[in-house]
């Protein structure tokens, strides 16, 4: 070893030790006849010290030292005369002896700072460098940490972690697939897994019981923000259970992780919200639950037949921001121009002041008098100094979610969206199939072998849009971190679904033959699920972005710019692949 | 769920209990008016007893389940009369008092029991039904076990797992590799990796210090048996160390793993052998050290100027069979042939018999008296009822690698191959680089980024071939279970082994600049290994192959025969992926 202790354990108690230490030089500071470096590793920071006056030379060696030159020094521990109260080795510095240049260093295009000076681009190029930053590393020590004690809780309910092949089948249902062009087996492709669904149902065939994997999966979509096209799953399955058994399972995991990593403890069961109603009342299949502002349906008070807006909507639909009657004009025009964004398409916003005398002024006052304004306050609970906000439209889903947005919003600039504050649920119930304008046809919400609830199923003939599955999503502050459901593991139930949603027999066959016959051989009731680890992680962490949880993330097209992947290869790869390029200019 | 127990918990304790089992039906036996069915779970099998006399509906239904049935059983638990010892649940049965068919099986094409009648071939395209198989599964769960030990033995020395990219660059130094053609990226590839040999490096330069990974490694070969295109390492780095803090490190894990895994401890450090002693004694750089046999020059006692044969050969080397001399003909015969094989290449194989009256016989008599033979006998430290094995060539390193094959064979024959014994060792010192007749140049044996041995640094520019790296492999009965080495992390030696490989400025930089830039911002000194984890877990579970320690394998044709993978893939995501196919009839 370089060292004989790191640059985070020294303490007071270490006074008069011989040591060495060894990593980055941070800061060098000259005071006088005194030198001070601060020298980092991945442990901490130790403050060294050299005295011209009684080493010239060594001092002189130290203030050549750059930022970021790898040293090794021995020296003597010493307690400090200005303690820093700041980091845990603040009591102690090394009166320095020796010293060593183990590697130089250019100036580093940024500084190695929590606040560093370094933009997005230029620390995805040196991610090397960004990762020396404790700010990021801390991210990578939180990920390991939670896969540690991912694996020992799984493995102590008897889970088996089994590792399922990266090079498999492509199958066109779903997201798009990377493909690997196979040599041995000329104009055939593996694809990678866009998650392992198939071959987890596989081992529950295979009697496996309990069975998880951290694993990578792969999708090639366009990649909007916060995606990346490889990503890291906790992929879960267990057979003979039932939604309830997964749902304690995994509520028992989660407050684990809570409990261990962040010190957060949950006495109560999270709450279960059925999609229906988690619609109603946020309007997300993913509600933000650390603040209230539930929708009100307004429906019965406003369609008085004076305001056509409201008198022809499918739906009209309210939240009170509490305190916000002071909002400015101009913010109530901001709000607007947020609802009106191509992304959320709402036409307009209502909004509702209740002033201090406890009336309410509108901004639709000329169609309603102040009775109708005062039934509004009372059936939106708003007090005086409340904001009343109003959407409309004439599909009661999408307004739904226009008012998601808004509240969300308005849940951001009250500062009730904390992130060290935790908010935990269930959603159940999700509707089996929905509609696509694309495709004309029904899709699996979820994927092609979720089980329906059982009371639906009679309604698979007549109502297919009406069943609703036996699938769950884990929610935490409006973000999806887990999902799955019930697996249908009867053939004839599966080759139904398959018809359902528009697969011939053939192409049912062709695609999931595999599975479908393994159906033959004893599958056991079985269900799943998994949960996004790059999202968890973020959660976990307090970040804005997943990419600050993954130590070599890509960009948003698919680039790794320090690796400078993907790039061209040779003609002799292409050709030993029987592969043209048709590349159009 | 659909059980209060599993089919292997319970014992006699529990008699009398009310229980609820499910699983698959392994057997159902008839018996006068009782019917036995034996129920199987991952955890163990217990037997179900049906009384026609107090239940004849139920015991009619259960002579109707067929093997693999997946059925739930409600009962009393009961002590039996005739107990089983063989199974930890041979104490009790379950007097059914319901039955529910969850769902029915086909007869599965080959027996579901340890010694199936399933061949191979079967048995890879129903793995789902091979993997029900307790032989097969146990060596899932102690791949399970093994990681789950790896990770927390590291994790409490302070190594942080990290996830590398699956989507990396290609580069074309090394072994093939996999390629992933980019939508977003038309005419651009990413390369699966053959290691995060370079990431970790990286890691490094980061300060992560301790870094590991059980991660999956992709090489595009010709598969030769036992050979995977994915295949799993669990890779390591450290920083700030040398060698020996390596292998301190490494040795301690695997003592960890046998005595956890295995029950097997060792008291002593691994032995160490330099790869030039391992091939003078044994011929090999991963030597089998269950047993003895080692190798014995000959020179000196049979260049006599008699038997030109041995009179010009570069290398005459023997190994003593004890107990060997009653070898036939025949089989002496049948030594030769496997020598001459084309894999081993052998021109001919020399014995001599140590007969009970300690006189010699040997193949070679008419050009040696009993003198020399006497003389042959002494330096082989051969005893009455020996046979001594001779064989020589041209090629020193050559002849050695043959004497090698025959030892291991001789080793097979006299069953010192014991699979639960383990015998594990370093081999230390390797040769820098290696001559490739193809390449016409030096290539590096280990990889580029290897450090050579300090004092032999000197050597670089004179006579690079006799360089020595600072490089490891851990081996373990004859199998090299890991390996790795300190890395260059000096830019200037670094550039000046590119240089003596072969590589332009350019090339390098256009291959490597990425690593070559990062290290000139600080490299620390660094070192590490990887071991094979397939190899590892079959060494630990006594298997032939690693096939069975994988859950979904390929064969050697690198296709899935259960999914069917790879497969052709639509025009259209061709057409997205702008490729045209190129292949040959």
């Amino acid at each position: 070893m370089y060292r004989t202790k790191t640059c985070g354990e020294l303490r007071l108690t270490n006074a008069g030790e011989s040591v060495t230490l060894a990593g980055w030089v941070q800061r060098v500071r000259k005071m006088g006849a005194m030198t001070f470096v601060d020298l980092r590793d991945r442990y901490g920071i130790t403050q060294l010290v050299f005295n011209e006056e009684t080493n010239a030379e060594l001092c002189a060696a130290a203030n050549k030292l750059g930022r970021e030159f790898v040293i090794q020094v021995e020296g003597t521990v010493n307690e400090r005369y200005s303690k820093n109260k700041n980091i845990p080795t603040g009591d102690i510095e090394i009166i320095a002896s020796k010293l060593n240049i183990l590697n130089e260093s250019e100036i580093p295009p940024f500084t190695i700072e929590d606040n560093t000076d370094g933009g997005d681009d230029i620390r995805m190029k040196y991610r090397y460098l960004d990762l020396r930053r404790t700010a990021v590393r801390k991210n990578l020590e939180l990920r390991h940490r939670m896969c540690i004690e991912v694996r020992n809780y799984l493995s102590n309910l008897g889970f088996l972690e089994v590792e399922t092949p990266m090079l498999i089948g492509s199958t066109p249902e779903g997201a798009r697939d990377f493909v690997v062009p196979s040599r041995m087996n000329p104009g055939q492709f593996y694809a990678l897994p866009q998650s392992p669904q198939t071959l987890k149902q596989l081992l529950m065939v295979s009697g496996f019981d309990r069975y998880f994997q951290i694993v990578k999966c792969f999708r090639d979509e366009d990649l909007r923000a916060d995606r990346q096209p490889e990503f890291t799953q906790i992929d879960c399955e267990m057979s003979f259970v039932t939604q309830e058994d997964i749902i304690q399972t995994f509520e028992g995991m989660a407050k684990h992780l809570f409990k261990t990593l962040r010190g957060v403890e949950f006495d109560q069961p999270f709450l279960r919200l059925p999609w229906a109603e988690a619609m109603r009342r946020f309007g997300s299949d993913k509600p933000d639950m650390r603040f209230g502002m539930e929708f009100v349906e307004l429906d019965d008070i406003l369609k008085t037949g004076s305001f056509p807006v409201f008198d022809n909507a499918a739906y009209i639909g309210g939240i009170c921001a509490p305190g916000c009657a002071v909002y400015t004009r101009k913010q109530l025009d901001q709000l607007t121009d947020f609802v009106k964004r191509p992304q959320i398409g709402a036409k307009g916003l209502v909004y509702a002041r209740v002033q201090d005398d406890g009336t309410v002024k509108s901004s639709v006052d000329k169609f309603y008098d102040q009775t109708i304004l005062q039934q509004l306050k009372e059936k939106m609970q708003a007090n005086p100094g409340d904001l009343i906000l109003i959407l409309s439209g004439d599909d009661a889903m999408k307004t739904r979610k226009q008012l998601c947005e808004l509240r969300l919003e308005m849940g951001e600039r009250l500062g009730l969206r904390d992130k060290n504050k935790f908010a935990l649920l269930w959603v159940t119930e999700f509707p089996m199939f929905e509609w696509s304008d694309e495709e004309q046809r029904l899709m699996a919400m979820h994927h092609p072998f979720t089980h329906p609830m059982d009371e639906d199923i009679h309604l698979l003939d007549t109502d297919p849009a009406a069943v609703r599955a036996d699938a769950y999503d884990m929610v935490c502050n409006g973000v999806e971190v887990g999902g799955g459901s019930i697996r249908i593991h009867d053939p004839q139930l599966q080759e139904k679904m398959f018809e359902i949603l528009g697969f011939t027999p053939e192409k049912a066959q062709e695609q999931f033959g595999f599975l479908m016959n393994a159906f033959k051989y004893g599958a056991p009731p079985h269900g799943g699920l998994a949960y996004g680890l790059d999202r968890w992680v973020s959660i976990f962490a307090g970040l804005d972005s997943i990419r600050d949880c993954i130590a070599f993330p890509k960009n948003n097209s698919g680039r790794d710019v320090m690796l400078d992947a993907p790039s061209a290869i040779d003609q002799k790869q292409l050709d030993e692949l029987c592969l043209n390029l048709n590349v159009k200019e």
